[in-house]
């Protein structure tokens, strides 16, 4: 079984929460069409990029498959002439925004380990695909980056991305381990909306 | 006729707007001397930074160009030096900008078509070349993107490029195919400066 | 005599340094326990990140060295568990992030100058190398660079670049070379901090 399509159809919906949620915090801003199109950019690929330039993977994932740039582009337009109450997007937004973390985190993974990366390098480039864009976007709009603070995403990435190492050392079949990565950081991550979960800070002494 | 010397010094003044616009921002933050030229050097090298870097394109083009560094660094001292009434220079300062923007353009958009680009990619370029120095200068300085916001530099920076493509698929020559691209960016970008034209956000639902 | 270990041990002094002063500011914003690791991370080895991608040297230098990424997060995680009291460590901070600068001086230099780079771009490396990791951990914690405004860091590191290119020139043997420079730059740092000098503006005309 061939999961790269699967892979690829939540890298789409990932894709396009980012765009959605950018266009929707440039809007805020008010920033103009032009902006917000591409502050809907910099949150979709730009952690990929950064993960790209990092490995020295040349041409960059979004300047051979033209259809990431198309995507964003729509789905900005789209968001920018036909939406305005942002609150009933909401709901939809965290779950296609924890679609695209999983898929993020597995191609960030993937790419990493196929470029002779080690385990911790790996784990790194699975954060940086996923959350570099949205730290991007809110340095851009001048906000504090929300993904340091109070949410679960890195936590997410890095329990996935142990769990792709485990299931690689006991010889799980390909197809299998991606699903299985894939399933438990969308299912922490939903939790963790749905709980309202954060990571604490640690302060052992007072 | 060979326009690459007009691009060059259409380069060069850009990169002084910048240098200028740079070292004005720093100094109303507070910045120290060496702080100036440091964020005069990103506002005038860091979209063609990133476009080098995104293409694979190395050494980076002020690597082996000495001019760069040295017309940032001699132009943010002059005007650290000898400037503190920033009103004075407003009016050349955004002329001298509008020159930058179409030979920033224009070079962005052939260095990307020279490294293989299609044209999505290559606008894009065009427009990193242009902008993302702004964007980093704006970004450093604490300040949101004017860019971003009300000023239709994207805007320009793409009819140019569409234009430049329309020529090319017409067969006109490459000097007046340059010379032409640029002036269309010149001119939209001053006709907005002169009637203080703003891109509008679209809303089509209310 | 071989210094490349001494140069290595200032080098992690100064990583440890970036880890703690990332880690406070992080938590001073209330980013979670990963978030301050991110930031360590980003405070410690962003420098020297981009100066390896600007020069097209891969693979980057913490993706062959696990020391850095792990000294990193233990002395982050230490950090967040045992340290509420920031005041406590300001000494010690100053001193071991001056060691480090001197070590980050150096070694921007020293990469830069073996990957072909001229004396102009040689300093910009080595600048690149020891404050790119502060300004954006300031970036990402939406404060204006510190580094930029008062404190004679980019200055120590010019005075360190020029006396290792003398020396360089006056053919000092390599050891010798080395350890007068990161002594330089680390004596104008401390004694910048101890007599609370800043680089003035230079305004010449009122």
């Amino acid at each position: 079984m061939d999961t790269s399509n699967i892979i690829y159809l939540f890298d789409m919906i990932g894709i396009i929460a980012c765009s959605v949620s950018g266009t929707l915090l440039a809007r805020a801003k008010n920033f103009d069409l032009m902006g917000c199109i591409l502050v809907a950019m910099v949150n979709a690929i730009g952690g990929g990029t950064l993960r790209d330039v990092l490995l020295n993977r040349h041409p960059i994932f979004w300047m051979v498959d033209m259809n990431f740039l198309v995507v964003i582009t729509v789905t900005s337009l789209i968001f920018q002439a036909f939406f305005n109450e942002t609150e009933r997007v909401g709901r939809w937004l965290k779950l296609t925004d924890a679609i695209g973390l999983s898929a993020f985190t597995l191609i960030g993974l993937k790419v990493a380990l196929s470029y002779g990366a080690n385990y911790p390098v790996a784990i790194l480039m699975g954060i940086a695909t996923s959350i570099v864009g949205g730290m991007t976007r809110d340095i851009i709009c001048n906000e504090i980056p929300l993904v340091l603070q109070r949410e679960i995403y890195i936590t997410a990435s890095i329990v996935g991305a142990l769990l792709y190492f485990l299931l690689q050392h006991l010889s799980v079949i390909g197809w299998l381990a991606d699903i299985m990565t894939m399933l438990v950081v969308f299912t922490i991550r939903m939790l963790a909306v749905y709980f309202n979960w954060h990571l604490p800070s640690i302060r052992l002494r007072h």
